[in-house]
């Protein structure tokens, strides 16, 4: 038995330590290093390049380094009959959430401002409303969603939450569908994308939807880059109905030099920095799984394919 | 029976308001308009000129507009006999953990060094230790201090305390005295300091303190400029033994043109921003209490100029 390895170099000792901890004496392969490609039965990766998963006539599992899949859906060869796990860290919750405090924090209280102002060495304040007078809109209620939310409440912001299918959240107004879209963005001073990547979500942050924003409004986009019509966000930013964005995740990563977002005084980038999986963590949930898989269990969570996440 | 008011005049509606709910019907004074000096029994400022609260015979309280009180007593003339009330305010307490939450996210995330990045486009990912590994230490435990020490410890940060007493907090390691102070700073990889300026606060943080920190550590001051010695943190961010500082007050405000902190990479600036005090619940709660005083009440917390605080 073996596994196909994708991901950063540096942290092969960390994985190492923890499939073997996790008692899987398999060994490990890498592009360089694919040996028989019968004995392969897992792979646990991170945009592994495309054409390498369709290779493993014996894979049982895909287990994605990450919450997100389409780094393995989009490669054109991937086995898609070969169920997805994707990462389910208690890690990557927090890590996220803090992301996303941060930034709600970093607007709604001007810190970009005066970054900004202290260049001109101008010591001006400036009033925000009170927390519970700002409303904060997250798309996706998730497990990293769910958590933001309440987070958010428990610092009194005035927290909505959107999902495709109803949810709950103490003290969390709850929307769902596109039928309660539109009532989201109007609420939106700050709005949150932790939406995954699907049909109906890609392009979903357009012109269109920043018209029914509140004047003034911030985006804080970490889940993926392709919900935002970049353009339209442009000019959204252009005429201050939207005031600023922080954008952890693009189209094209890394953000290409030429990109207008980079020179934007009211664009904050991040380098899909948001919650870059923890190593450890994430490698004793994929270890636990595999030894899991390999003692006839079933690994969670695989990913329906039809709802993309 | 009048009220001496001084604070931003852009606010006066909103007291006018409040001091009327709360049933006192008192005519207002100001510097402008002082009237028979005798008719003033209660005082409610912010940093009023000096001289100008010693010139009330008949004063009965001062209420300070905001948590600290030295901008009354560092006035030579300020009649100290006279009980001094501070602001007290669930408001301001949650805005100031909000501004620490904050400037804690940001250096533990390397934000700041994400904003320098963007002016190069260079997209380079920071690694950061888990929450629990990287060690928070929070000087000054009153209503504010212990308000973030739980919220930074709700985040999964390692959370030290300290203070003048002995305090309990659950799940954060607090410390006190002269003598643990030693112990607080060398765990204290973000320190952020709350104390209120008093004689043994003055100067606290300076080169010997800062020698005893963690190689690379933060600093946030959202309490008093003069606790901080201003060539030593220059020093000390010269060597990156202090590697960033976020600075919300200082011995001068607003911070003059030719500080050096305006120009410095690492130093962010805000022009004490922190807790800028709710109008209305500040407006609030020092009409109730002057209420409470007269029906014949006393009003709470009242400073102990021993203290301090």
């Amino acid at each position: 038995m073996a596994i196909f390895f994708h991901w950063d170099d540096a942290t092969r000792d960390l994985w190492d330590t923890a499939f073997s901890e996790a008692g899987t004496t398999a060994d490990i392969r890498t592009v360089d290093n694919l040996g028989d490609v019968n004995d392969i039965e897992y792979a646990v990766a991170w945009a592994a390049p495309h054409g390498y998963l369709g290779r493993f006539p014996n894979l049982k599992y895909i287990f994605s380094i990450g919450a997100g899949v389409t780094h393995i859906t989009e490669d054109p060869d991937a086995p898609l009959d070969v169920p997805i796990v994707r990462l389910q860290d208690d890690m990557l919750v927090l890590d996220m959430s803090c992301h996303i405090i941060h930034w709600v924090l970093h607007f709604h209280r001007s810190y970009y401002l005066y970054k900004q102002y202290e260049g001109e060495k101008k010591w001006l304040r400036h009033r925000y409303p009170d927390n519970g007078d700002r409303r904060v809109a997250i798309m996706g209620l998730g497990q990293t969603g769910q958590d933001a939310c309440r987070r958010l409440r428990d610092l009194g912001f005035d927290v909505t939450g959107w999902a495709r299918s109803p949810k709950e959240i103490e003290g969390v107004r709850c929307l769902h569908g596109e039928a309660q879209f539109d009532a989201l963005l109007a609420e939106a001073d700050i709005l949150v994308n932790l939406l995954p990547l699907t049909p109906q979500t890609e392009n979903l942050l357009d012109a269109n939807a920043f018209t029914k924003m509140p004047d003034g409004a911030f985006i804080i986009n970490c889940s993926r880059g392709a919900s935002i019509v970049d353009a339209d966000l442009l000019n959204a930013l252009e005429s201050e109905k939207i005031k600023a964005a922080a954008l952890d995740v693009f189209r094209t990563e890394p953000l290409p030099h030429d990109d207008p977002y980079w020179d934007h005084p009211n664009v904050f980038v991040t380098p899909h920095a948001a919650a870059p999986s923890n190593e450890r963590s994430a490698a004793q949930f994929i270890a636990d799984n595999i030894r899991t898989a390999m003692s006839g269990g079933t690994p969670t969570p695989i990913v329906d394919l039809q709802r993309g996440y």
